[in-house]
């Protein structure tokens, strides 16, 4: 009989322990590579310490699996490259070219007629007269790479602020995007096979909590239209980008329909939900994704709201007894640092 | 910030590798010591290489973990004293002396006024016409220890046959049980929390072929009186063991009532579909038991009907698409021999 397969996984936070937890699930063996020791994906995956620019480590790595995944979006370039010369990269270093930057991100959005917050590019002084003029205040500046949870970001109202503003983002390359002004942040979870088979969770609606989502209702309260609205954007993305995984589509829900805001090309914190509701996790459709296998039913059995537990929240539930549907993961991180999410509570409710 | 909390899981098979896999959800390690160098809780858990009466091994396992639990019943009485010296055993060592010897656990349910099927010792050759006077024929000789799947058991229709059976099976130490006219066999996983709380899963239905069980039916379609009677059967030998942890309690239902089969101090076979159709495993259930943590709900939110997949059965899965309510865990075993349970499947059905 042939060996298990063995899938590699870049990065070894809370969405590789649960890649790796979803993966042995299937009888698939997980090995994780992190640059961090104490990695919590470490537990339950084989474990290699390296640096992402550690070039023969990345090779050694790719030889010693079949597929080669990661958690985080801002895999370098060059990491992906090294891994793509020996073993299949999924998604594909094409997929992470587009969606590091929030400048080729958006533009590759607007190429595929998918509305976004207006957005004007930013990388000379002499554009920012340009992008306020186009974009108008109030905006925010964003840098291109490298933001998450709010980082990288300042909120203008006018010409002067924004020249501070970018000065204070040390005039990293950057878009000026204009204010939506949204009913709702939603985001859909979607995955599309190697044969190009694309299933999506429904819609959810997040609620943030100083930049760090805080919670997910799933599905989202949202019209017959705007749920199918938000679902042929997802199918659009992920078969425009050929691409192979799950994927976090981000989006907001306004007056004027439905806009795209970002893409993770990862399993996404607000699909965590599909764990204790769903036949197939998200953790479970991805790993089946880049695996090549077929993807699994996307059908909940149940509404389900997810909080994240952000630093000391997480403490003492070694004592709670939970409640009726309700289901606690934890990701056995040390150190409760003030928001960081170090695990989460799901409570289910009969569908609607 | 207390460090994560270690639970050490004596055997390394899929009940084993379930446990840690539960573990994980809840931000607990897990360090597996298994004598089997393959062994599948390996890939998912810190793994230690030891044979069972390997007493210095034991005592670094037992010093390096929290609590000691274990997946199968058959630990030796030296190997739980040897941890229990360094560290928590649950369930007990009390409870191992019980359940391994199918004389010392029929006799504790008879104290307890628990309906088994008759039964007889036999020890030596003058016990035999003790035996058969006592039970009749047709009647089966079991071994009183280490019997599993069917091993170690001969039916016999005379006196004259137990003899030669009893020959057979090298005159260990046996009993003599009466066949039992059932119309199902049923079990039902319950729990014990270290403060006393029971909680167990709806009875089930199991259905066997060749002595290995082929199906789990959850819940057994059985009357109200009947699920009442093995829920109470359940929670009364567990609170008289003083029981921590999760059993699986095997049993007949006939005419004149429920009889008790077998006790198994682990997580249990026909529990698996609680993994899909349950906010709270099996699984979860014991690591929680045997932490001291509160118990999970044992509400199930779907009917579920489980599969094991034994021997080749389990090829191939990586081609096929789940179906809706379809669930499919493979337990990452190289060699698909004939029997050899290697994965279950788990269809979920809307709840009745």
């Amino acid at each position: 009989m042939a060996p298990a397969p063995v899938l590699g996984i870049l990065g070894g936070g809370q969405l590789g322990r649960m890649l790796a937890l979803a993966a042995a699930k299937l009888g698939i063996k997980t090995r994780v590579l992190s640059d961090d020791r104490d990695a919590p994906a470490a537990d339950v995956a084989e474990f290699q310490y390296a640096h992402y620019d550690d070039e023969a480590a990345l090779s050694a790595f790719a030889n010693a699996v079949d597929v080669v995944t990661y958690e985080f979006e801002n895999v370098p370039a060059r990491t992906a490259q090294v891994l793509a010369a020996v073993k299949p990269v999924r998604p594909s270093a094409q997929v992470l070219a587009v969606t590091q930057d929030r400048w080729t991100e958006k533009s590759f959005l607007r190429a595929q007629g998918i509305a976004t917050a207006p957005f004007a590019n930013i990388e000379r002084d002499v554009d920012l007269a340009m992008a306020v003029g186009q974009i108008g205040t109030p905006a925010i500046v964003k840098t291109r790479r490298m933001g998450y949870d709010g980082k990288g970001q300042r909120l203008v109202h006018s010409r002067a602020e924004l020249s501070g503003a970018w000065a204070d983002l040390n005039k990293a390359h950057a878009i000026l995007e204009g204010v939506v002004h949204f009913s709702r942040e939603i985001s859909v979870v979607a995955a599309r096979g190697l044969n190009g088979t694309v299933a999506a969770y429904d819609p959810v609606e997040n609620r943030h909590e100083s930049h760090i989502l805080k919670t997910t209702i799933a599905p989202a309260l949202i019209s017959p239209e705007g749920r199918a609205q938000a679902l042929e954007i997802a199918n659009r993305i992920l078969t425009a980008l050929d691409y192979v995984g799950v994927m976090g589509v981000e989006m907001f829900e306004t007056p004027a329909g439905i806009l795209v805001n970002e893409l993770a090309p990862r399993v996404h914190n607000s699909g965590h939900w599909t764990m204790d509701a769903c036949t197939c996790s998200q953790f479970e459709q991805h790993v089946r994704a880049v695996m090549g296998w077929p993807l699994g039913p996307v059908d909940r059995f149940a509404d389900a709201e997810m909080t994240n537990l952000l630093g000391a929240e997480a403490l003492g539930w070694e004592t709670r007894a939970p409640l009726p549907g309700q289901s606690l993961h934890l990701y056995g991180k040390a150190d409760a640092r003030p928001g960081r999410k170090m695990g989460h509570v799901t409570q289910l409710h009969p569908k609607t």
